[in-house]
Order: C-alpha cells, then structure tokens, then sequence
C-alpha cells in the first residue's frame, strides 16, 4: 500500500533532486518513436505495486523520453515554469480532490476562482468587475468565446482573424462550423485594421503576442471597427498577457481592456503549472445562454451560478488552488521581477544577433521572443535547428515568416540565467560553423 | 521563498493529516455564497508571501468552505476517491510540468498515454486496438464523439439519447448545433430500441449507467439499430465503466465492444484525482478528420500523430501519469475489491430499504447507486433530504424519476466503510421520524 507520509516524502525528494539537475539532463527528448511503449508490460499488474516502483520507473524508463520544459535552456515553443508553489498547489488540490460542479460542490473552489481571476486581472490591469474563470487551456476559451459570439449574433457565421492568429480559433470555428476570415497583415505581422472585413461577422480575434512572432495587432483600432459592426472581440494573451503586470509594458496591450473576452495563461508565463488558463469576458450572460443547461438532478434552488453555466465542462477541478499559491507566493514583486529578467534576456540575446555577420533578426520583439535566421537556404536553418537540438544542450524552435523559415528562441523558464542564453547563441554560432554540411546529423562537440 | 523540501514537507504533512481527519468534518460545506470572498483581501499582495501562509489559510479560511468529497460519508452525485498513487503522481506531473503538444515536446507524456489508455481497456474488458486518449471530462468527451459523428456524416444533423442521458450530451449539441431527439424509456430507465428513431441521426448515445439512477441502456440492440443506419453510437459509461474491472459485472456491459465510442472516468470510481476522463474510439481517423490542424510552427515532421489531432485541445498535461500510478498501486485486484465492496454496501443498504416500512425503492440497483424515497410528498422527502445534508453528518442528492423527487445515495468512496453507510441510513430514519416538520431545518442532534 501506498503511505501518503513515507511514499510522499520520497516522491518529493524526488521531485526536489529532479529540479536540481534538470539543467544537466537533455532539454529535448533523444528517444526514438516507440521507445517508450516498447518498455512497458503491456497490461496493468494483478497485484498491488508499491509505490517505490513508479518512482525508479520513473528514473530508469521515463526519464530519457521526457523533454524537459522545466530546463533553464527549453527554449522552444512558449516556454513555461512550474514554480515551487504552484506543484505544493496541486499536490493539496489532488488531496482535497474538489469537484466544481455546483456552487455547494465546492464553494471554496467556486469562490476562490472567482477571487482569483479577480487578483489577476487588477495585477495585469484588466478593468474590475469583468466575469473571470479558469479553463485547462487556450483552445476551450476560443471555443467559449467563439460560442458566445455565435450566440449573440444569430446568422452571422464569419471569424475574422489573420494568418498569425494561433489556429486554436480555426479548429473552434471549425467545431462551431463558422467560416474563417483571413486578412492581410503588416510587414510586422500585425492585423491590418483597414484591411478589416467584418461584414457577417459574429466574431474577431485579436493577438498580443502570436505564436509565430510574438507580433501585437492594434487592438484600439480593431476595437473600434468591432463595436462599428457589432462584433464580438477576443484578444488572444495566452503568452503575452501575464507580461502586463509590468505597468512599464502595458502600452503594448492597449485597447485589451475594450474586448468582449480575453484570455491569458497562467501556465505559459505566470509560475503556474499546466494546466490553467484565464479567460475574462465582459459578458457572461452571452456565455450563460450560449452553456447554461441545468438538469434535474443538480437543482437545488441555490442563489448562485455555476461555474459550468460559462463553458463547456461540467465538473471542474481545483485549478484556483495553485495560482492562487502561486500569486501570493511570489507577489507582485516576484512576477514582474521575472517577467523583466526575461525580456532583458530576449534584448540581450536580439543584440548580439544584431551584431553578428551572417545573421538577421525577423520580426520585432516585444516581450521573450526573438525570431531570427542565419543566411542561407531554409534547409540550411532547419538543418541547423536539428543540430542544436540534437545536442540536447538547448531546445528552440522554428516558425516560417514572409514564406522563409525562421528560428524562434523564447524565454519563460524562471530557471534561464544569461549563461543559458549565451549557451544557446554559441551552440548556434559553432553548429552554423562552415564545414557543417546541412542535414548531417553531429554528435555533440562538448 | 518557497522550499519545495521544506515547504513540501509541510504541505504533505497537511495532506496527510487532512485525509485522517476528513471523516470528522461536516461532509457539505456549511458556509453561506460569499463567505470565502468576503474572507479574502481584493488583491494579490505586493510582495512574496511564505508558502506556510498557504497553509495557513487552508485551514483558517478555506477548510469551511470545502465539500469534504474524500470523506467515507460523501455520497451525493457520483462519489470518488483521490488515492494516494495518484495524489502523489499529481505531485510528480506538476514538478516535470510536461506540455505535450507534439510527440517530441513529451514522447513520456504520449506513449504513457497510449499504454495506458490500452492498460484500462484491458481491464475493463474492451477490445484491443482501440484508440484511448485521456480528456479532462466526459463533457469534452461527447463534444468530442458527437463533432467527430458530425464530420461523419455530412447532413445528419440529430442526436439520439433518452431523458436519462447526461446533460453533457444536451451541451455538446448545443455547441455542435445538432438536434436532440429523445426517445422513450422503459419503466427501468433505460432506452425503449423499439422506439429508437435514427433518420437523420449521425450519432446515439446510450448509457450504462445513467446519472440519475444508474440504469442501463440496451446496447446490444442499440448497436444493432446503429450499425443498420450507420449511425455512431457513442456508449457513456462515465460513472460505471470502472466497474467492468469486475468480471462478474461483465455482462451489464454486453455490446459496449461495439460502440464507436465509449467513456470512462477513472476519477470518478477508479481512485484517480480529477481531472482524469478516459475517450475510446475505433474510429480514430474520425476524429482526426474533425480536429486535425497542424500549423506551421508545429511542422517537425515526425512520423507520429499528436494526440492534439484527435480532440479540442492543443496541449494537454501529464494525466496519465496519476493512472498509470493508480493501476500499478492497486493493480487489478486492488481495484476489484474496491468496486467489489462497494457494490455490497450499495446492495446492504438497498435491503434496509426495502425492508423497512414508510420507505421504498424508486430503480434497480445495478451498481453502488441506490435510489429511493419516504413516502410522502415530494416537499417532504426534499425537507429530509435538506435536514439530513445540514446535519454534516452525511451528504446524498436527489433526482426525479417517473416526475417524482427521489433521494440518491451513491458509494464511491474507498474510506466509505459498513459503519458509514449505517450511519446514513440511521441518519435518514431519525431526520424522518414523525414530528419534524418539513422545511424546519435542525440543529444536529448527535
């Protein structure tokens, strides 16, 4: 059997030795397909296994086929930080084991959503008073928001997006079977507000911060031609948004404050683990008539609304728990002092790639992300991407911008220090040494 | 700062300490709505705060406003259990905080997914091959089947369930803007196949095991009847699926080998935390066609299919690590006892019912729900119910069957012992004995 004090005291070592040398072990994965499945039993035991098995399994078989997002040197995708706070958090979630269905089901885990996403929208400079929840991620809030614009526009079938829009909102609108509008962007990836057709629109999404380049579409002009056409605004934060609780970087969300919903992730940017999404919308009603269905047996004459009368699940766990922890246990202070080490970073890491022949930057940057390329072919920077990353020393990604292939390095991992940043420039810099023909796969050189 | 040694070892010793003494506490929270909001400051503190304050204010300000779902007396809804295997898994996937998007942001996350998912099949007796992934409830589950039936059959718009479906299966045709029919049912619960209508259908959902009364819809003939329109028939096996762990239980689940889709969640009756909700398929090129979307900034290719292709989100967590750690910690037998023991608790206290006068049974019991009520009026078995649920000393729900209220008392939770179920039915024989007025409500007298 299972002892919650003996076994807990190992899983936690475990888990605390695992964050000690976490920067030592490959960011990226090096296992093949198949690598895992192959060296599992195939069914499940007969008899009880102690709980010491899973924890060796765990070093000896799952281990090599983790990448390791919790690397001071993952620097792919948008990178993300599961702070100390937010994993005592989940530990205390999963041993209360709180299911939200109705109010009386967990009314701390109803209300302390609700002051939660409350904090963080006063921390971030959201107006007060919008209705806030958590969702497990971005795409079920543009599936929330896309359903209530519906809603609230009968007739109208049109998204309005751009290329950069994350394709979260084309697979919502493709489960709620709205046409998606594409228009046309500005050299800086950014939506063109003149280029904007709204017509039969019910909705348009917005981005501050798109994945590809981090770019911000001008949202007090979208803003406006929204309201012209009665349409309903989303502005996609899911990156960006946690970067706003630095008074010094809200220029760059203005107009936010103007949309009918919003979302941010907290599991991105903000110290919390996966999965915990914000979304905030002005209008909840449009969300209740849009979800709201309440059979027989869950009346009970309660003077509150559900959490599940604004989305699509029904029972929800207690995901408050742990950005509640993790807002308190870092603080203001705390969040924008990491928000600002990692943009400085990402100036940092811009500079020298602005200095070095033989390389270009791609995009502006605003916040953590730097896209960039070195001279030469599309093969020749994949091939290079492949290299660094087959080094296990750093993990980065790519994107493809004006049609040519792109490098993206991003930095969210409380663990990154400069020293990681310049490891990754000078991998960069010796695995794009001439000699190294694209394609071929090295063995690391350290 | 936080200490995830020290800090941990003092969560964990709360952890521990908590699920001792959770039989003690008032089993539904005993607080009015508002109470924790107006508990808590309006906004997040400046600076850092000790992770003890956490802790502190989970027992001072949180703790009365918890519905204790892990206490032994917790039997309203669908009961669960947070096992200690999974708490601590949950503990393990908050520290790696893998993000799996693609196959190589967490080869571990995918392949322990699809090992998994093929463990669970195997133990509750469904075939092998199928496609399992894990979803954060069933409610995306049955968007997920009822989009993937939808892109199946272009120009069926009808979905086919009974009264006594879940409601999620009314929300994801909302969402989904398909049309619900709902057929008749026989005097026990379940789906009338003689009066099944499937023109214009593109799915059906039966259920083994409904939310109100845990009947069981004839799925051999309903398969029959799909299978001859071409109809998807979904199987909703949410609550009961665990218990198919069970041979002897094998045969209330005679045709779910034939759906296109099945449900299971593993943390409702299967000793996993939530989030955990088990989607089956063997169509799993359906749901690609539904949800597949790959940009550009996610092309590695990789000869390995995201398990994002098959649903609405794009990332998810590490989920299954909790079920692997529950399977393996209470391997099969373990896990047989448990619905084994349940199952004879819900039958023991059946026949208290049935053998005592002024009460009576309202279903068949096939599983740990028991449904039945006092005879009287529905207000006064709504007042019984009012006055058993404040005493703290137990929690049960109610439903309405044939259009009357009905009281529900459902075992699922593995510290629910003989004496606990004693304890209720004493209970609900004292709070109905003659002279308490209905709608008075009382002090607890105990």
């Amino acid at each position: 059997m299972t002892d919650l004090r003996d076994d807990g005291a190992a899983a936690l070592e475990w888990a605390a030795s695992y964050l000690e040398r976490v920067h030592e072990l490959p960011v990226l994965a090096q296992v093949e397909p198949g690598h895992l499945r192959a060296a599992l039993p195939s069914s499940a035991p007969d008899a009880a296994e102690p709980f010491a098995a899973v924890l060796r399994d765990l070093d000896e078989v799952l281990l090599p086929a983790l990448t390791h997002w919790q690397s001071p040197r993952y620097f792919a995708y948008f990178p993300s930080t599961a702070s100390d706070p937010g994993i005592l958090a989940e530990l205390l979630a999963a041993t209360l084991n709180q299911v939200g269905i109705l109010w009386r089901t967990s009314p701390a885990l109803q209300e302390l959503e609700e002051v939660t996403l409350a904090w963080l929208a006063e921390l971030v400079g959201l107006p007060a008073g919008l209705h806030g929840h958590l969702e497990d991620g971005a795409s079920v809030g543009l599936v929330t928001a896309l359903a209530a614009a519906r809603e609230a526009a009968p007739g109208r079938r049109v998204v309005v997006c751009s290329e950069h829009t994350h394709s979260s909102t084309a697979k919502a609108a493709r489960l709620l079977e709205l046409e998606l509008r594409t228009v046309p962007c500005s050299p800086s990836f950014a939506i063109r507000p003149d280029a904007l057709d709204l017509s039969d629109a019910c909705a348009c999404v917005a981005t501050i911060g798109t994945t590809s380049s981090a770019s911000i579409d001008p949202v007090p002009a979208i803003a406006d031609r929204c309201r012209e056409w009665g349409v309903w605004l989303h502005v996609d934060a899911a990156y960006a948004g946690s970067a706003a609780v630095c008074p010094e970087l809200r220029p760059l969300f203005a107009g936010w404050e103007r949309a009918d919903s919003v979302g941010i992730n907290p599991h991105k940017w903000l110290l919390t683990p996966m999965d915990c999404s914000a979304f905030f919308t002005r209008r909840p009603d449009d969300l209740r008539r849009a979800f709201s269905l309440v059979p027989e047996y869950l009346r009970v004459g309660e003077d509150v609304v559900s959490l599940s009368e604004y989305g699509v699940p029904l029972g929800r766990r207690f995901r408050a728990l742990k950005l509640w922890a993790v807002l308190r246990c870092h603080g203001r202070e705390g969040l924008q002092a990491m928000i600002r080490e990692h943009v400085r970073l990402a100036a940092l890491f811009e500079e020298w790639v602005r200095q070095e022949p033989g390389w270009e930057l791609c995009a502006p940057r605003h916040f953590s992300l730097v896209c960039f390329r070195r001279e030469g072919s599309d093969e020749e920077n994949e091939a290079l991407l492949q290299r660094v990353n087959a080094t296990g020393e750093a993990f980065l990604s790519h994107t493809r911008l004006d049609g040519r292939y792109v490098l993206r390095l991003a930095i969210g991992n409380a663990r990154t220090a400069e020293a990681d940043v310049r490891h990754a420039w000078e991998l960069l810099r010796r695995e794009a040494l001439p000699g190294v023909r694209p394609g071929v796969r090295l063995q690391s050189d350290t």
